[in-house]
């Protein structure tokens, strides 16, 4: 879709939900908005789409005391910016709108901090079905990189480019861009796409030349991966039909470093379907891994425990898999990262392990 | 310097630093290795190239105790591995030589923890004057990016790649490589360098296009800066000529990412003079301007007012700028962030904040 229709379906949206209000307003009702309780007892597997949604349960927002007119207000404000940021063609950070509400001439309508001003550009991606991205809001967290066989077209603000991700590069990578839906898949000769946790290990896998090898694009996911990181990983996925693997350390942080590529996280459970790729398969690091291959460890904290436990409880890691390593993990009380792999050699993660791994998992 | 040449000579200087164990040995002295010693008291203005460095304190590590032969042993077998590393053109990160040393046959030269690692790398950058760049240990964070109008030449594993960093990248800029001194500057068009510390900034600054109005290189130092780039910072400071201005948020944690591109840092005073770029001048945000702009403000911590305090004793905030500039802040007890000024509009910084404070810096 061209970028012009987009951004005017985002600001008809917009002016929908504010008409709502309206309408409201004139039909004697007080107004409200509704929306779905974003707790984790809320959220629901969806077996069309395969990843986790938000339930049936739902909290109304009404005008009918002062706090609820006040968020209602904001909303309006809200809107009434987004829509004009469409209009110009222009964007702006999360933060830049709540230091901007201290310019709203009406003092009620201001964010009192910006957690009030996050939440609600994310109550109305829900109400409206418009992503942040389309309401032209950038995030702080820049993306990451990619490495591999991939050529693709960005349309920038200065024209287009086009980018081979292997041969237009440097050892750095191409850094994915805020919005990525702003990218045209144009050729590619990957088998699989690679995403890793750490940038130790990211540079590990190019300088082995492992991408070239064994064809790999390699995502860089830089710890918790950005909203940019995700989505470009699942239209990997679902544009090119392409298998994706997910390594990270292996201790319970990590486990949800998987978990918001494959499931979504959530309290952004109402983009899953944007931005999760349910079909991505964990390599590891895992528990197993630590035995099968005696990797160097380090206990785990109370913190790492109580993160495990939680995870054992997670309706998203409810599979026989994650029971069985999570529980093994308890018993051994230990956790290692991706780079003690190192500890048979620099070339043991590219030479073996990853290719036993792959292997076992039907990748390669 | 071609690298294969730089290679040899950092190889040579480690094997340099083993015969004088050896020839320590072999004259019936105990081996020892002497430091400059690394505090806040022991680092020194040089008024010849400008940058703080450490004084004439010195600490020794003998092999005259258990612990501090152990020590020694430690960087023999860090010395061998450095220099196969070289010869074989490969690299590695220091996480991974940490976990690497599980491998060494000698039990005792395995490290206990990274930090002992780490440290052991920097005692070698100091004795042997050579850069842990050039011994091929990667960081594990990653350097930051370019976009401005300058063209350069990448030396990659996989061959040269010739870049413009406005015309051949996407909106995410140019991905600088973990070791810097692999790019050759070719053409440029730069009038100054402006380096930013949040994203969220960084953005805004490339959308409202103040790279090509101004023609300004923006680095974006994504927080505390990672030494690639500070690395390149200085180089381009140095081999272009080029003014450099420092962008960050207005408090005490943000001068310091002022003071380590401009002065370097207490615990890398041995490469001030490799990553300082002395003549770099801070632009904002000023307690100053929290005044003068009437920026939206949060409280000084208790932790910001600490840190305020020790700066105004640190030997690197002397000058009448900043011990006016933190004296006022203690006096106002407020601190703001880059993007408040979007508290006047999204264009302020772009059309007014940025032009008046560089022309009163002289900078356009």
């Amino acid at each position: 879709m061209s970028s012009k229709i987009q951004d005017e379906k985002a600001r008809e949206r917009l002016i929908d939900l504010a008409a709502e209000f309206y309408d409201q307003f004139a039909g004697g009702q007080i107004p409200e908005m509704e929306l779905p309780t974003r707790t984790k007892s809320n959220i629901v597997f969806d077996e069309e789409s395969n990843v986790w949604v938000y339930g049936d349960r739902t909290s109304t927002r009404s005008a009918n005391s002062v706090r609820g007119a006040r968020k209602l207000l904001k909303a309006v404000y809200t809107i009434d910016f987004l829509a004009k940021q469409l209009e110009e063609g222009r964007s702006s950070t999360l933060r830049e709108l709540y230091y901007l509400s201290e310019s709203w001439d009406n003092e009620e309508a201001q964010f009192s901090d910006q957690d009030e001003s996050n939440q609600l550009v994310e109550d109305l991606e829900i109400v409206s079905q418009v992503t942040r991205e389309d309401f032209h809001m950038r995030p702080e967290e820049s993306g990451a990189t990619l490495m591999g066989p991939l050529e693709l077209r960005e349309q920038t603000r200065r024209g287009e480019r086009e980018i081979h991700c292997q041969k237009d590069v440097g050892e750095g990578g191409y850094q994915i861009p805020n919005n990525p839906d702003t990218i045209e898949f144009l050729d590619h000769d990957i088998d699989f796409v690679l995403c890793v946790e750490t940038g130790g290990m990211r540079d590990r896998l190019v300088e082995n030349g492992f991408d070239e090898e064994y064809n790999v694009l390699v995502v860089h996911l830089k710890g918790q991966p950005a909203r940019a990181t995700r989505r470009i990983t699942k239209r990997l996925h679902d544009e090119l039909d392409l298998p994706v693997v997910v390594f990270t350390d292996g201790d319970p942080w990590s486990y949800r470093i998987y978990g918001s590529v494959a499931y979504g996280s959530i309290k952004s459970a109402h983009l899953s379907e944007y931005l999760a790729t349910p079909e991505a398969q964990y390599v590891g690091i895992r528990p197993q891994d630590i035995v099968d291959y005696d990797l160097p460890t380090d206990p785990l904290s109370d913190s790492d425990v109580n993160a495990l436990e939680s995870e054992l409880t997670d309706p998203r890691f409810q599979s026989e898999f994650w029971t069985e390593q999570i529980e093994l993990q308890l018993d051994i009380g230990k956790k290692a990262e991706q780079q003690a792999l190192a500890s048979r050699g620099l070339d043991f993660v590219t030479d073996t392990y990853l290719p036993e791994r792959l292997t076992d998992m039907g990748v390669i």
